[in-house]
This record gives C-alpha cells, sequence and structure tokens, in this order.
C-alpha cells in the first residue's frame, strides 16, 4: 500500500485504541502527585514517534520532560514544527463525569476521557498522519520537526525556559497547533488569531485562628468579606475590567474582521441553549463572538474560604483565597497587566487582612496573518479532508508558547483546530469527536502535501 | 458529708473523667453522618441526671432528642430551668487541631475538644452541682427543671417547635443558662445581652457546565464574579450593612451603657495581639467592645466555587455559593431583616445567573434587666467562687432559645458564662479551663441557695 489516504482509512480501529490507552494515563501536570503518568505519558508518545520512523529523543528539563522527533530529508522543502502537549487538566469535580476521566468510554461517537480533546486526541493525529506517509511512501513530502511537551495546562514554563537553547534544533519555517475548534460541527477553521492569559492567585489572612463570628465579628476584618469586596470591585456592571490602565493598549476591532464575523451563523439564542442560561453577560457594546474572540475578559476561577460543609457554621475564619485570570487580547502587555493588577489589590485591599498576591503565568495574546501561504495550504487541506471550505475564527483560549515561538523562531503559527465547542475542555466529561479524529489525521496529512507545494 | 461544697471540692477528677467521657461523643448537629453520636451524647446527659436523683426522661423531637429531668420538691421555692445543649460544632478544618478534637486531652490547665466549653463542659457545671446538693444535703434549695438540646449549633428547630407544647412541663420563674463567656481569666462576668443572628446561603447557578475560561469567558456571566460583586456589597467601606432597612430599629447604645462598657478594663493593643491582626476593623465611630456587644455584625463564614485545588485551572464554574449571617440587636426583627436580604438579592443579582436564597435560622437579640433579684443571685454565687465581684457584659453570640424562653415560658435568663475568649469555640483547639470548670460548678452550687433566698 503506497497510498497514506488508503492507510489512514483502513487504520481507523487501531487509531482508536491507541488513543484510547493514551487517555488512560493521567497526566495531571497541575497535580503533583502524578509524576509517573507525567512520564508514562511523555514514554508513549515517544515510542509512537519512533516507532513511526522518526529520529526521537526525550529531552529532561526542569520541569516536565518533552519529546523531540524529526525527519529531515527532504532537502529544499520547508520545515514544518509540530507542537502539542501530552499532559491535561485536573480532572475535578469527579463526581459530575459520567464515565470516569481515565477510562476513556465511547458514547454516541465521541470517546470521553480527560485529555480527549484537550490536547492528546488532536496531537495524535498528526503523530498518525505522519506514521501514515512514513509506513507507506517511506517517506515525508516536507521535513518536520515535532515538539511535544507536558505543562501546557500549567503555564508552558519549562519549555519557555528552555526555548534559546533549542532554537537551532527546532528552527522551521512553520508551526503547526492543533489545539484549538472547528466554529461548529461540520464547519472546519482556521484559526488566526488567540487570546493570551494571565492568571493570579491571592491569599487573604485575617485573625491567627478561626473565630466565632458572634464573639468576634465586628471587630476585625473577615477575610472573606474582605475578598469579596475586593473582587467584586474586579468588573463593572458594564462588563469593563476595572484594573488600572487595562484597556491603555487594547486595539479596537477593525471593520473589514467585524463585518467578517458578524458574517459567521451564530445565534445568541442556540448559544444560551447550549450553555443553558436565560442571558448571555459581558462587556457591554460588543456581540457575543467579539466578546469572546476580540475582548479582554476576567474570570474568577476559584474561590475558597470558611465553612464549606453541611448545614451552619458560625465562623469567623483566619483566611480566604481565590484564583482568577485575564484573558488579554493583541497588543496588551502581559507585564504592564501584573502590574495594574498589583495596583488594583494593594488600593483596595481593606486595613486589617493581609494580602499575597501570587502570578501564575502570563503570555501575550496572537494574531497570524491571513492569507499566507501556509494558511492557505492549511485550507486546502481542510477543504480535502472535510470537504467544504473552512472558515476563518479568532479563539478566546490561550496558547501561550505560540508567542513563544514567534519570539524565538520567527515562525508564525498554523491553528487548525479539530475539536467542538462542547468538548468540555477542561470540565467533566470531556470528549473528542471520533469521526473529526479521523478527519483530522487526513487533514494533517493533506497539509503535509500541501506545504510540500508552497 | 452534708456540706456540697465539700463534695465538690473532693471531686475534681472524678468530674475531669466524666467530662472527658462527654467530650469524646462526636455529637456535631450539622452532620448527618453523626446521628449516632447524637443519640449516644443525650442519653450520657440522661444517665448523669437520673444518677443525680432526677425524674428523668428523653423527650423525641422531629430532630435530636431532648432530655428533660426535674426535682420540685421544695414547695414555696422558686422553680429553676436550667438549659443547655449536647450537640457541638463541626471540628473542620480538621488538619489545625493540635490533638483530635474528640479526643480530649490536657494541657497547660485547660481541656482541648470539640464542645469542650460550647456547651458541654459549662452545662455539665450545673449537672454537677445538682448532684453535689442532692449526694450531700439529699435535697436542692429549689426547685430546678433541666432542660437540654441537641441542636443548639444548627437554630434549636425542634425544640422552638415544640417549646409551646411544652409550655407547662418547663413553667418556671427564671432561667439558668452558661454558653459564653467571664469577661477576662479570673474576671467573672454576668452576661445581661446577647445578639441575634440569622444565617442565610446563598447559592449562584451560572451555564450548565464548568466551561473553559479561555472559550467562554466574556459571553455567559461566571457566577463566581457574580458572587463577589454582590457580597461585596453587604458592607460598605464605613462598616455599615447595606441590607435595605437594615438600620431601621437599630437602638442607640444610651450614655449610661457607653460609660459601663468603657470603665472595662480593655486594651485594643492587647486585643489586637491576642487576635494576631496589625488593625482592627468593624463599624466607624464605636469602640471594639461596643462593636463586639452593642451594634449589629455581618459576616461572610463560607464560600466556595470553582478549582480550589494545587496550581491553575481556567475553569469558569457552573456554580458558586456562600454562607453569611447577621448578628442582630435588640429591637431589630429577624423576619425584616430576611425581607431586607431577599430585596438585596434581587437588586443585586447580576444578569445572567440564578440565585436561591436559603435561610437556616434567625432570632432576635435579648438584654435581661440588671438589678433584678435572680441578677443579684447570680453575682453573689459568682463572689463566693471566684472570690470578687462580677462584671456585666454583653455578648455578640446568639442563644435563640433564650428569646423563645422569654416568649412562651415568660422568664428572663440568667446568664453566667465560665469560658474564655480564647477559648476557640467554634473554631479548632477548642478549649475550656479546668479551674473555671470547677469554680462553675462551685458557682451553680451557690446560685442555687442564693435563688432560694429571693
Amino acid at each position: 500500500m503506497a497510498d497514506p489516504y488508503s492507510y489512514i482509512a483502513s487504520n481507523r480501529n487501531r487509531y482508536e485504541k491507541e488513543l484510547t490507552e493514551f487517555l488512560r494515563i493521567p497526566s495531571v501536570s497541575a497535580d503533583s502527585k502524578q509524576k509517573p503518568a507525567i512520564e508514562k505519558a511523555c514514554q508513549f508518545v515517544a515510542d509512537q514517534l519512533k516507532s513511526a520512523g522518526l529520529a526521537t529523543e526525550i529531552i529532561p528539563t526542569e520541569g516536565n520532560p518533552l519529546v523531540y522527533a524529526e525527519w529531515l530529508q527532504a532537502p529544499g522543502k520547508p520545515t514544518l514544527l509540530v507542537y502539542g502537549h501530552y499532559d491535561v487538566q485536573p480532572p475535578e469535580p469527579l463526581e459530575l463525569w459520567e464515565s470516569g476521566p481515565f477510562e476513556p468510554t465511547v458514547r454516541d461517537g465521541n470517546i470521553y476521557a480527560r485529555g480527549a480533546t484537550d490536547d492528546k486526541g488532536q496531537m495524535y493525529t498528526h503523530v498518525k498522519a505522519i506514521e501514515a506517509w512514513m509506513k507507506t511512501v517511506g517517506k515525508l513530502p516536507i521535513n518536520v520537526k515535532v515538539i511535544i511537551e507536558g505543562e501546557e495546562e500549567v503555564g508552558s514554563v519549562a519549555i519557555d525556559h528552555m526555548l534559546p537553547s533549542l532554537k537551532e534544533k527546532l528552527a522551521c519555517d512553520y508551526i503547526l497547533i492543533s489545539d484549538s475548534s472547528m466554529f461548529a460541527p461540520d464547519v472546519p477553521a482556521v484559526t488566526y488569531g488567540l487570546k493570551g492569559i494571565y492568571y493570579f492567585e491571592l491569599f487573604i489572612d485575617g485573625p491567627k485562628r478561626d473565630l466565632h463570628s458572634g464573639t468576634f465579628g465586628g471587630s476585625v476584618k473577615n477575610p472573606i468579606n474582605a475578598l469579596c469586596e475586593m473582587l467584586g470591585k474586579l468588573v463593572d456592571e458594564n462588563g469593563r475590567i476595572q484594573i488600572p490602565g487595562f484597556y491603555d493598549d487594547v486595539v479596537e476591532i477593525d471593520a473589514h474582521e467585524k463585518k467578517s464575523i458578524a458574517s459567521l451563523e451564530f445565534s445568541d439564542d442556540e448559544y444560551k441553549k447550549e450553555m443553558g442560561v436565560h442571558e448571555l453577560a459581558g462587556e457591554k457594546g460588543y456581540s457575543t463572538l467579539e466578546r469572546r474572540w476580540v475582548r479582554p475578559t476576567c474570570d474568577i476561577n476559584g474561590i475558597f474560604g470558611g465553612y464549606q460543609g453541611e448545614g451552619a457554621k458560625t465562623v469567623l475564619p483566619a483566611k480566604a483565597g481565590a484564583k482568577f485570570s485575564f484573558r488579554l487580547v493583541p497588543n496588551q502587555d502581559p507585564a504592564k497587566i501584573e502590574a495594574g493588577v498589583i495596583e488594583f489589590v494593594r488600593r483596595h485591599t481593606p486595613p486589617g487582612v493581609t494580602v499575597r498576591l501570587v502570578n501564575h503565568h502570563g503570555a501575550a495574546a496572537v494574531v497570524v496573518p491571513l492569507g499566507s501561504p501556509p494558511i492557505e495550504a492549511a485550507s486546502r487541506a481542510l477543504k480535502s479532508a472535510f470537504g467544504r471550505e473552512p472558515v476563518y475564527i479568532r479563539e478566546g483560549g490561550s496558547i501561550p508558547i505560540v508567542n513563544s515561538f514567534k519570539r524565538v523562531l520567527n515562525a508564525d503559527s498554523i491553528l487548525i483546530g479539530f475539536g467542538l465547542n462542547d468538548d468540555n475542555t477542561h470540565s467533566p466529561n470531556e470528549k473528542f469527536s471520533l469521526k473529526d479524529f479521523h478527519r483530522g489525521i487526513l487533514t494533517s496529512a493533506h497539509l503535509l502535501e500541501e506545504l510540500a507545494k508552497i
């Protein structure tokens, strides 16, 4: 068999079995107890790339190891760097999963597991496309490098620190990343913009021990009251973020892009139904897709303090805390945002409590130029696999490494996602459509061929 | 031996052993899994009263059972109703206890365990004082009824509902309750005022599932953001509670009481040290003791939502919630406060979320008349046991049943506490001074004699 496309069609069962095996590994990077699973997931990816015929190595880092693989025997042809991650988000709250987060289960044509779409399933499409070319034609149409990391869900710290030293090894013309979504079922998309992110934790200390709220209430500042007073001021009633200087560098959406977004088939009513809410929310003056794609946002991601058990406990707790993050748009500088948040906390800390601000990770937003040859190649590949032209979209999520790649490797990323918006990434019952898994493999195989034509 | 006071002096070891046994029982009324411990604690109290020589019965209720005991063979003498509770607060957070909450341990003359002072230890002083009279003199100086309940920490619901039907059984001249604190170590006090309470839980529902905060942030209302925005408005920067109509019925402290409170030996600096804070807080314009005793307060007692684990998780959660309560002062009507809170929630619920408000329990504040014969008798009893005159104080905590007793039985309560402010009631490492435990028993024995003289 000398045709990668027939090979892909006839290996569907094996691909699904392998993906299931991969998804069984609880490689949660936020949980230090899962180090052995991290090692195992890393090894799984390395073994797959090696058996596909690529020169493969595991690169140790200050954190979780990287998998690197290459095949560079297409002189004169462009070099593509495929990036992905083998780590996953924490699975909590566990009680809301219909089947175990690390017991992959197929229902209605979807495979359910933590990491199914983000990013094990999507990343694996490229591994299998490479294998299909190597096992049939015996070579790739272009030069390919692969770098798969294990800390994307906690800020890509290790690879980011190491990137300058990997500059030559990872040198490339384009980068290929599948860690996002299609626009809608059966509507493939090229993602040309990603938001940046800055994630913080705020810890508030009040009295040195938990107190009886009757005996001591009104005499010392309650850390939960303080926390709510502070975080309640983050966003005003028009959905505007109140961090000093937050909007200074935000570029307003231009008329052309506004029109392009408005032309996409999107219904607020359908979206409300999908979200299960009576009313949408967010910054006044922008459409839903604009708020999701081109406007910065602020979400409190977790909050804790005092008694959370059943019934009533009249405690004035010693401490409280919260995790919150901002999604940034192009031209916003994470360093300025951090300074603004520090100033916000300083301004709004009420007397009587001590605060500690921890910044988890920051990354700027990115927009890639539409109409460039690699983006056109991606469009043709998607059309071959899906049978229709893709649409061009932005994404509210962040892939911080895209920025670092641009800075260090001076290469743009081709972002084509095979997920769907209701895939429950970062929440219980994460899933990935097996149909799109296979179309993803097909797209990737076509893309290697299309890029050879540039 | 015909003298209850010598009997008390010579039975100290046995009292401590019995108290230890009582404190081992994890009778947490907020935790439905502890029902067997509730039954056991109830039976323990009943057995003790019976063996002291009182006619004793366990009265089933819609909730946790009551212990009732009586000795009514002092014709022409007043009848005293002793009230206490055998249930305790939840012990969480467990990791902060130096010894297990239900493994009573003596350190530095204090016994450490959940319920040591609130209220098992304090309530037990009266059981042992009654025993001392019965086992020596063979009778009590006055008529005594005892009612011990098992739901004080969750709002005294069952006894409150049942009280009208117990009106004749519990008919009395005075009620004796020890569920509060002395003013300071070696400074006994008669408590003439208690705050009321109203405890609420607020649940916020947003999207029907946890969402990726990047992909969906800015398009649907985040329930934690909504919660913080709402609760951040509960109290303004001057410490004034923003519930509509909240201060309408509050009576300002009169000059006489203001002077009396100011005359007590109290240092803000010492208090700061004891609390472990750099600065005190609360309503502007009032001293620390005034804020604790005569001004209404608002504390958020617990808050929860989103990711609380290690590291960063970029989730926009489906739900969030909080527990919060108000301490009320005389003349504030809990029903009006409830209406105000409902209105507050209605006014401040942002679009895009659904809220559910649960009211746990409410009780008005109470003040008992100073200078009355039973209060004078209590003063003399305290002086006999402690060797000095007591001071007169109020307390920020609530004993909701005091109000119900006044309403249904038309009797005032004598509130004499043997605890200390640093006893960690409702927090880890709750303790009770064994010295005060024994002085409490002595006080109670003297009080029976003093009340006979009225």
